[in-house]
Formats: structure tokens, sequence, C-alpha cells
């Protein structure tokens, strides 16, 4: 009969914990049996220790044996999921899911909500007017089928393991531990029935990651996890020193996503959404390689077939179509303030997170998960790193329905930084984690 | 306004903790407002981070000052309080005690029953037929100014975080952390009104602290939060990797305390009663060298003076004193049994802890603190370390009231090593710690 408080000992000593030891403590926790103090003690002691890949494999299969486990075999091919860990003005899963769809890769998609300074799918969605995510099984499974493309919000008991620990992880310090972020991940995206994994891991001051060595240890566990588990994983490390793209807010990120998705988006943003979809087509076996992936992802741009597809999306979920050609459609701030440059120079540093907040004080995000959010507010910038500036230029336009922005405009001005020396862009694209 | 959680990730990321945010988190988990899981956090992150010697004083003083503080000041004279950190066979307070205040020094001490494997002065002192704790406040005062000697159970809401805390720590694996054990001990001990503290902290397998390396820095440790709130506090390190004297059990140990006082005691045991009376004598103010100290108390032993006080105070609290003429008062086992060495050699281990589990196993100590206990029964060793045996000769006696004591028996072979070669008796007292 295991004892809990010798599974925390074990691990506080830095030794190896069995399966039997993490699915002890996975189910006793998520039943009850198990007291959050004993869960708290043993979360810091896994903060301090580490975990090793078989231990978080076992940690993340425990967790989505916790719960239900959706099953997509009755969608035909490879469901090749993607996931961000989150940043500022990121509007790809908008763009890849009907790019790949148009290359014939099944995408059925869970969605969640934004928090902090960080923006959700599903708040960007709901940006259409009419559109909702509340689909019966059923109705998922047939849309995937029929469109290759369908999203809903987080349903059902998923891994309420992992809802339970990080409520937990919030309140005691825990948050920030590599081998419990990649088991929460991971958990929640194998609970959803992804055969396939293609992980978009964030870095930078926008990111959950702040340095690029942490991101890339982050982005080793989660491929180790897929890979202990048997689900093809593999991730991709991108920039999130400055937002991607230049929207941030709701509406404007799917006006810019129609954009992206016309061949007429923003670099970067177009650049990872070909980085990661070519990814998306190889794994889901649309393609032989990934050069040939890419040509197939440009062609679905050209011919208009990626757009297509979004609008047919949108019309399946209740929204109106018609945005993809006319985005006044979508829901318009009352307000629009241009900020200007207050020297001429080079930007050389647009803070991702003081961006994010300065959108989301506006009404564009959430502080707490009780928020109500404006779906029609945020910020268009102007310029992005590296770009040369005029004193009294536009930097960037404040979308907003309320009056007195002073806020949020002063922490762009002071979070965007002006120098005379010129300085190069980040490099968007990190490196690419097999393992 | 504190966040606990701020207060943990603080600790977690090393950074020292000032004296309001540890006061906070006393209060806040003594009170309930902090609950059990940021706690257990908190303690593992200490467990791992450590505290330093300033942190530690005001863990201290926070937890003395979660309850009540006894009041010593009607007793003449500087109070000097002893602690053991806990072995097998260690009856040192009974024999310091009457030695110390046979020397003037006033000896007002708050003691604890045993757990595990190591014993508490209560059981032994309870083995003595009539013999009470429950003093009142008034009775113990007057006692200390009559006798110098009076002992009462822990009593009253001493230190009620140190105890709540401490149950955490049980099932948490945070109990073998030296900044809070140090705490923990020095909590109670100035709790209890203690102007000086004398501590014997034992090292070997018998001890809280298996190597000599740990116990030195707990010493250190709880010099330094002594120092750093204002009492007097000096350690010593002694050898607990073999029991201390030749009794283990509550009778057998209170006839070894007594033959110890006449001066027929075994030598390691006089030995370090010697070596902690001298240090108490001389911080309580009775000796201006330590060899003075010493012939003090080699008097006091010498001319009986002590052993007097000894019948004294057990009379004063209820019990019998012609147990100092005659121990066969004392609760006698119905069964002794010896045990034969089953080679010819040298004694070269007895491993203490294994001792005390077979001493504890024939009833004369708790596995649970709901335990009765026997108190007639134990172990008297008839050799230690060092000793040369031959086979078939008697190395220990069993005195058990149960006929079945194969158990306890096979332990004690096992556990008491024979070899050829002969080895040195371990260095009994170590190092003198002042800080």
């Amino acid at each position: 009969m295991l004892r809990m408080v010798d599974v925390i000992e074990k691990k506080r000593n830095g030794e190896i914990l069995t399966q039997e030891e993490i699915r002890f403590f996975v189910e006793g926790y998520t039943n009850g049996t198990i007291p959050d103090y004993q869960a708290s003690a043993f979360l810091m002691a896994i903060y301090f220790q580490g975990m090793n890949a078989e231990e978080q494999g076992n940690l993340t299969l425990s967790m989505v044996e916790s719960g239900d486990r959706i099953d997509l075999s009755a969608i035909a091919g490879i469901k090749v999921d993607k996931h961000s860990t989150g940043g500022v003005g990121d509007t790809t899963t908008i763009i890849l899911g009907p790019l790949v769809a148009a290359c014939g890769v099944p995408v059925a998609k869970m969605s969640g909500r934004g928090l902090g300074h960080t923006g959700g799918t599903l708040d960007k969605l709901e940006a259409i007017e009419g559109f909702h995510i509340e689909l019966t099984n059923e109705e998922f499974i047939k849309q995937v089928n029929d469109l290759k493309l369908a999203v809903i919000g987080q349903s059902g008991n998923l891994t309420p393991a992992d809802k339970k620990l990080y409520s937990l992880r919030d309140v005691t310090a825990t948050v920030d531990s590599i081998p419990l972020i990649a088991s929460s991940i991971m958990s929640k995206k194998i609970a959803a029935g992804a055969n396939a994994i293609v992980l978009d891991v964030k870095t930078g001051n926008g990111a959950f990651m702040k340095t690029e060595e942490d991101s890339i240890a982050l982005a080793h566990s989660m491929v180790a996890i897929g890979q202990n588990v048997g689900v093809n994983t593999m991730a991709i490390i991108s920039d999130m020193s400055q937002p991607l793209g230049y929207a941030i807010g709701n509406s404007l990120e799917v006006i810019e996503a129609i954009q992206t998705l016309k061949g007429e988006g923003p670099k970067d943003l177009t650049e990872l959404c070909l980085v990661l979809g070519s990814q998306m087509v190889l794994v889901g076996g649309k393609a032989k390689t990934l050069e040939e992936a890419r040509g197939q992802l440009e062609k679905v741009i050209a011919d208009g077939s990626a757009l297509e597809i979004l609008g047919q999306f949108i019309e399946a979920q209740g929204g109106n179509p018609a945005i993809i050609h006319d985005t006044s459609l979508l829901p318009q701030a009352a307000f629009k303030t241009e900020v200007k440059a207050t020297a001429t120079g080079y930007i050389t540093k647009m803070e991702a997170d003081d961006i994010g907040i300065a959108a989301m004080l506006l009404g564009a995000g959430r502080a707490t998960k009780e928020d109500a959010i404006d779906l029609a507010v945020g910020i268009v910038l102007e310029k992005k790193i590296g770009d040369a500036v005029e004193i009294g230029e536009t930097i960037a336009v404040i979308h907003s329905n309320i009056e007195d922005i002073t806020q949020s405009k002063a922490i762009l001005q002071k979070h965007i930084f002006i120098e005379e020396k010129h300085v190069e862009p980040p490099r968007l694209i990190g490196k690419i984690i097999t393992n």
C-alpha cells in the first residue's frame, strides 16, 4: 500500500518515480483521497527535482486517464493538432485551420479563452457575429469529415486532474516548472484526441517562457512526452519578444487572419503559418517533404481555397461568412487614436507583454476569468522592430470604445523603444525540436 | 497587503524573507487564514532553499508569539534548560536535573513523551509509582524555588504554530529540514521560559541526525537562533551510534540514573552528564570555569547531595522516594532472557536505532502516539562497542512481560556486530558549538 508521504519524500530526494507511484498520486488527488497539502508539497518537490521523460509521460497519461478522452476515430485521416504556448497578437490558429484543411488535413480543434496579456482563439472567433462553439460530438465529427475543419470549446470532463492541479499550482508558486507545464499541455492535447501534435513554443518577454533556453527545454519535454505516449510530436521555437503580426485584439486579429489567407498578411505572421502549416501537412501525411507541403500551402492561399474554407467553416458554425470579403461587418471600435513617435530613429524593442497589457486595459483581454471582453477594441501596430521612424510619425493606432486611453497610450510610448542605432528584427523561427 | 503565494515564490527563488513576511505566514497559518496547501509548499521550498540565521530567529520568535510564554521570573537565578535531540537509552535529564540543582542552578523543566525508538523523560519518571507531572504554575515555581528542581508536562497553549506545522511536516516529507527542526526545538524551549539553553545534539544512527556534519549544522542553527533572540545557547555534539549507557526502557533507565547519581553509573553516561552539567553550571553562573563546575558536580555526586535532591524531587511530585535506595520498588519485568554472543571477537557496531526498536517492540516505547507503554520492560546491554566477547557470553538481557521475544532478540543479534578485529569505541563527545 503506497503512502503519499513516501512518494513526496522519494521525489524530494531526487529519485525517479514509478508509473504506479505517479498514477497513485494523480488518481488519489483527483478523487480527493490525497489532500491539497500533500499535493502542493509534492509539486514543490517536482519544481526543485524535476522529472525525467518517462515520469513526465506517466504523469501526462495519468492525467489523461483521470477524465474523458475524445474519440476522433470516426474522422478519416491523421488528426493533427497545433498548440501555441500563448502570445500577443497570435492569430495563427484561425489561419492554420483553413490553410491545412484546404490541403486535406482534418482539423478537429478544441480551443480555449484568453487570460492576462495573451489572447484566446475562442474569443477571436466570437468576434464573428453569430459564431458559436457549442457543437454536439456528432456535429463536430460530421463537420470535420465534411469541411475538414471545426472548432469547439473545451467541454466534457477532460483532464480533471490537470484542472485541479493547475488551480493548486497557481496559489502555491509551482506554476513555472517545465515538467508540470509540459504534462499539463500535453495531457489536454492527448485527451482532445490528437494523433499528432505540432507545437509552437513561444520565447521572449511576451511568452510564458522568457528565455530561449527555457523554451527549448519545454519543447524537448513536450516532444519527449509525445514520443513516450505514442503521439507524433514536434516543436518549433518562435519569437515572442514583439507581438506577432500587427493586430492585437479579437476583431482586429480576425481581420489580419483574413488578410493573411488572402496572401496580404504581415510577413512574420505569414511565415510562421507557413512553417507550422508545413509541419502539420507533413505529419498529416499529405506531403512527402516540407518543401512539397509549403508549396501546397502557398497554392491554397493563391487560389483562394483556404479563404473559402474559412467562409464555409464560419457559416457551418452559425457566423456570417460575408466577413471574409467585407471585414467592416466585424465589430468596429468607436475611437481610433494614433500613437506618434516621440523621436526619430529605429524601433529597437517592442515589449510584447506590456503591449498585450495595453490592449487588455482597453478591454481586449481579461485580467480575471470572470471579466467580459470588448471584441472590437485593440491595437494595430504600424511599425515593428528594425523599422525606421520619424518623429511625429504614427507607430500604432489604438482602437477603443472608451475615450480615456491615457494608460494604454503611455504603456505603448514606454514599451516601444526608439533609438538612434539600427537593430535587426529578432529571428522569427528558432530551433525545430524533434528530440 | 502580503500574499502568501508571493512569500512562497520568494523563498522558492532562494531570497531572504523579512521578519514581516515570516510573521505573516506564522500568524496566518495559526489562525487559519493561510491554508495547509500553501504552508506545505512553503515548507518544501524552505527544505530546498534553507533559511539564514536571522530568518530562523524570526521564525522561532513568531512561533513563540503564536501562543503563551511561560513566565519564570518569579524563580531566582538564571533558568538554564537542557535539550537533547533524542536518542536511545538517554537518561541524562533525570541525572542532570538533581546534579545541577545540587550545585544551585534552578531547573524548571518542561518535558515530553517518547515516540518511535527514542524514549521520553516523562515516561521514565512515571515508572516511579505515584509520580505525577500535573503541577499548577504556582506549585511548579514554588517547588523550583524550594528544591531547585521540578518537572511538568507540556501544558498550556505553547507554540501552537509549531504544533500545527509539525503535524503538517510529518505528512509532507518536510520533517528533516535543519531550519525547521532548529526553529521548532528552540521555539518550545524559549516559550518554556529558559534564560539559557544547553543543547545535546546527538549524532549517529540512533539519532535524528545520522551524520556528524548534519548534527553540527543543526547545532550551529540552534545556537544562532538563541543568539538572535537573546537566549544564551551552546551545543555539544554527542555520539548516538550506540545506545547511551547500558539500559533501554523506562524503569531500567531510572535505575541507571540512580546508579549514576551514586557515582556507579556507566562511564559514557556519567561523562556526558558531567560535560553537559558543567556547561549548565557555568552558564547558570554558579562557577567561573568549566573545571570549577565539573569539580562541583563531582562533589555533589560523591557527597550524596545530588541523589538526595532526586529523592526530595520525587517526593514533592507524589512518588516514593525510597526507590533511590531500593530500586526493586520500581516496576519489574516478569521475564529476563539473556542474549548470547554467536561468535568470539569484539563488538564493532551496535546500531542504536534498531536496538531502540527492539525495546519498543517489547512495549518500552510507542509506535504511535496512542500506544500504551510497559514501564518495566526493556533491554540491558552487557557490552558496548570495543568490548571483547566470547561465544556464548551474554551480550544483553531482555526484560519482558511477554514470553515471545523472538523478534526483539533477532533484532539484537542482527544489529550487534561481533567481528574479529578490534575497533575503538566511538568518540562520545564531539564538537562544542558556541558559533
